[in-house]
């Protein structure tokens, strides 16, 4: 089973080589990561909600009957700060030990928020990652460095365009990613509702997508990568990944909401297959579409996705037809770029609601540094597919 | 590589033998399914918002640019139905070709709630599932029947212990294991944030706790199943859960929040597993805790739990430590019952809050056909585990 290497590869990283009756508490390294977590409600309740989250996200035991010693000392979740943040709302920074993460995604993401996710007034605002956790994860295979330099594309933002609509054919669908590549976008992918549908199969899209691409490469002379949607069944995302892999794909599109928290991790580390990966946040915007559940814009676009490996992190732009705010928007940028224990910096991706009017606006937030993804606009400017293309590239070129 | 299978598998579900220039209205079988969601807001602004769903969650494209013919009229989804549902709140009734699901869970649970999940004011109230969809799935393989035929328990509720808390060896884990099973608890899960940690192995933890509830049932002569939790990172999913069996596992508890929304049906579905599968809340709360997003409790932890496979879902009761209502909590006891293109039955699993107190009051919720997830209580009642046991075996016997 190809899961037995990771088992082994996860199973070196925080590795103490326990023996038979080693105590618990030499098993912990002392090294801990924090959450904060804004808490809705009156001071006092804030302060006994916090303190459940300690016992809930750990032992899950009542304080009374928990083991004294190092599960009580270590185990539990710690208070390690505790402030009003105005609003009537207060933020409680909790520390756990490293080790209750075994050093994977779902058990971290567990540990941050498993239950709690089901108690209301509860944010994660941010992560605070020690590199000792940091370092369990390979994270962004190309990063920003990567990608700009594979594409040959050293400053300006990069273009992403989205093969659409749902209910054409793999050959129309690869007509139009030969007319977009043409007219010089850095990357077209799949439109994250493209699956393995009848009407469209996953490998025959691939295949002759991946090939328009190359074709229309070795006229324009320009590199580009083709990302389709790997997002599948949990036994089919890897021998998706692999599969299309064979066929031409240039990089990766996946959703975590739908394929598993876990999914950008295991297609960005695998040795085998070595593309960059892009995360789409369908079916994850009940954990920011509310203030007062679920996580900030800025950690679960940001800091999860970077932390999983993510060369591009998508999401809504303000403005568009999504209600992220600019700051919220800007706050994911900001997790990208800012330094995470060596981790490379990834490309914010933000789709949809570029216009003339917007670009300059776009560009204080995100400087250079984001990836344009074009939906609509890129089919409706004319009907033109490539002129529409040159003229996308053309203005994003001025920024 | 083991996926390839399930491929076809899928294939064959809605195959209409495509042909290279097969028109996308011979693919289609007309059949469509229905999702109901709860809009926010005025009546004009509420309808507008189904308008748009009809085409975010299919489609993805502005409507004027939408191809005519097939794509407009079968792909993008149709308002079959829009009214006033009090409280300032709209139900829209919206349809959906079955063919846009591809046959699994992932672009189902897409086409459901995608990219919509990112707009605000939306919440899926209720799927309305034809047989023909329904028939894409295997379902539970055991559900109700099946669980109580294996263990032997025709009538009252079951009872399951859950091993805690982290910080414990597997050695400790499965001494408490052992207890429980002689006091004759029929299933015994571990807790959900037991892992792979560096303090308590996932191998030596199922090999010691089946090992050990083996042991008590040889004493007792009852039946009873032993859960680990195989929630894992994505490629250890499907092997973990081989390896858990091999070495005793009588179940499987799993977090699809964590593992994916698929993890559920990728373990039911494996005739090479062929074991009962639980699944467990953790991390899905943000869908549930806002009365404006995500899912209704029953359309998330009822019908698409089901749908997937689950024999048992997990949820916190009324009364506890979350929030959840007495009314949120039937709502998904009615989704495991009612008739669902003849798929099993299956168990609601209410966590907490059992009490002499509460007792009846569970009982004219639930009758006597769920399992009741006993925690930290069974722990706490007296120091003797298994005196604990048989006290709570006794009470849930007498209802």
């Amino acid at each position: 089973m190809f899961g037995d290497k990771h088992l082994d590869g996860t199973r070196r990283r925080f590795d103490n080589s326990p023996m038979a009756g080693t105590n618990l508490v030499d098993l912990l390294s002392g090294v801990r990561f924090g959450v904060s977590y804004l808490l809705s409600g009156g001071e006092k309740d804030a302060h006994l909600k916090a303190k459940e989250i300690c016992y809930e996200q750990t032992v899950e035991f009542p304080e009374d009957i928990t083991p004294a010693g190092p599960i009580a000392d270590s185990i539990v979740g710690k208070i390690e700060e505790f402030s009003a943040v105005g609003g009537g709302r207060f933020r409680a920074r909790i520390s756990y030990a490293i080790e209750c993460t075994a050093g994977t995604i779902v058990q971290f993401l567990n540990v941050v928020f498993g239950n709690t996710s089901m108690q209301p007034g509860v944010k994660v605002e941010r992560l605070f990652l020690p590199n000792r956790l940091i370092g369990a994860f390979r994270g962004p295979r190309f990063g920003r460095e990567g990608l700009r330099a594979f594409l040959g594309v050293p400053s300006r933002p990069l273009v992403c365009a989205a093969l659409k609509p749902m209910g054409l054919s793999a050959a129309e669908l690869a007509e139009q990613a030969y007319k977009f590549a043409l007219g010089g976008i850095d990357l077209i992918k799949d439109d994250h509702g493209l699956s393995d549908q009848v009407f469209c199969r996953f490998e025959e899209r691939v295949a002759r997508c991946a090939e328009a691409v190359a074709r229309a490469a070795s006229r324009t002379g320009r590199r580009l990568l083709y990302m389709p949607n790997v997002t599948a069944p949990a036994d089919r995302l890897l021998p998706g990944a692999y599969r299309a892999k064979e066929l031409g794909a240039g990089a990766f599109m996946v959703c975590p909401g739908l394929a598993g928290m876990d999914a950008v991790r295991v297609l960005a580390e695998d040795d085998s297959i070595g593309l960059p990966v892009m995360a789409h946040p369908a079916f994850l915007g009940s954990f920011v579409t509310s203030e007062e559940i679920g996580f900030s814009h800025g950690a679960l676009f940001g800091q999860i996705m970077r932390l999983s490996g993510a060369d591009m992190t998508v999401f809504p732009n303000w403005g568009g037809r999504f209600s992220f705010s600019r700051e919220e928007c800007r706050q994911i940028a900001d997790a990208c770029a800012e330094e995470m224990g060596g981790m490379r910096t990834i490309f914010p991706a933000p789709g949809g609601g570029m216009t003339t009017d917007r670009a300059q606006d776009m560009r204080d937030v995100y400087g250079r540094d984001f990836v344009l993804l074009m939906g609509g606009g890129l089919h409706r400017h004319s009907p033109d597919l490539t002129r529409n293309a040159e003229y996308f590239m053309e203005m994003v070129s001025s920024l």
